[in-house]
């Protein structure tokens, strides 16, 4: 039984319907799918801004403002996806370095780092400028590289 | 390698970091990682909320809100993740059902409920009062537990 289902067994009207484990208490494997997601949905919504951005897509304004902002709102939900107790100490199946945690200052501005250029290109994306929109797409992407160099393994 | 890497991979300015298949042409298992990925992010906010309403952990309006936004958010990012050919036909590791694209009117519709309930889930979690955001909660789980029912494999 997935995640899901076990948030919604039981009760019909929302009030019975949560195991306690699965929201008060994540396990160190909930935090990491949460995580992964996270990226997932980051990377889903960033390729096709890239693929405009290369001129492998037409150039689609609205587009890129939605993708951004995703990809904003994910830079911000990513930070509770590192609590501690979740590193490849817990769990077997993570990229995630120990060095997030052992360093957790550097991991956290690299962390700030990625949310400022992403808040950014969802603002420069709302202006609709397609240069400018290149130019903040690749320093949003140098923050996740940065970070990925530091902090995850290959 | 992973998605985000293939993403990354390569020039330093981001224009030349994404690979075509990557972003323009989402593979089936890609899309069903992206859906996947969008149902945990609702878990893991409507968990919390949740939790809150069982009186397991104490009530908290600015956290209800931020969690019932993403719980939106990702209500709206949900279609895009069950595209034609991303069924149990073309990939292995997936409980939807054939039934979502035989009979799309009605998964729309359901699909449709569950944004609306979403959308008004954040609306009233910012009124601040914990018996609408109770009633209001118990409304959008069931809007998941239809569509599940209907819907997705057990």
């Amino acid at each position: 039984m997935n995640k899901v289902s076990q948030i919604l067994v039981g009760g019909a009207l929302g009030l019975s319907i949560l195991t306690a484990a699965s929201a008060a208490d994540p396990k160190p494997q909930d935090t990491v799918d949460y995580r992964k997601s996270v990226y997932t949905i980051i990377g889903w919504n960033f390729a096709p801004i890239g693929a405009m951005m290369k001129g492998e897509v037409p150039f689609d304004a609205a587009a890129v403002v939605r993708h951004a902002q995703y990809v904003e709102m994910m830079s911000k939900a990513a930070p509770e996806g590192f609590t501690k107790g979740s590193g490849p100490d817990a769990v077997k199946d993570t990229e995630a370095k120990p060095e997030i945690w052992t360093n957790w200052d550097k991991f956290e501005a690299k962390m700030n780092d990625f949310q400022q250029e992403a808040a950014k290109l969802t603002e420069v994306a709302k202006g609709g400028n397609e240069g400018a929109i290149k130019a903040q797409f690749g320093k949003t992407a140098e923050t996740c590289k940065a970070c990925h160099k530091a902090f995850r393994k290959d």
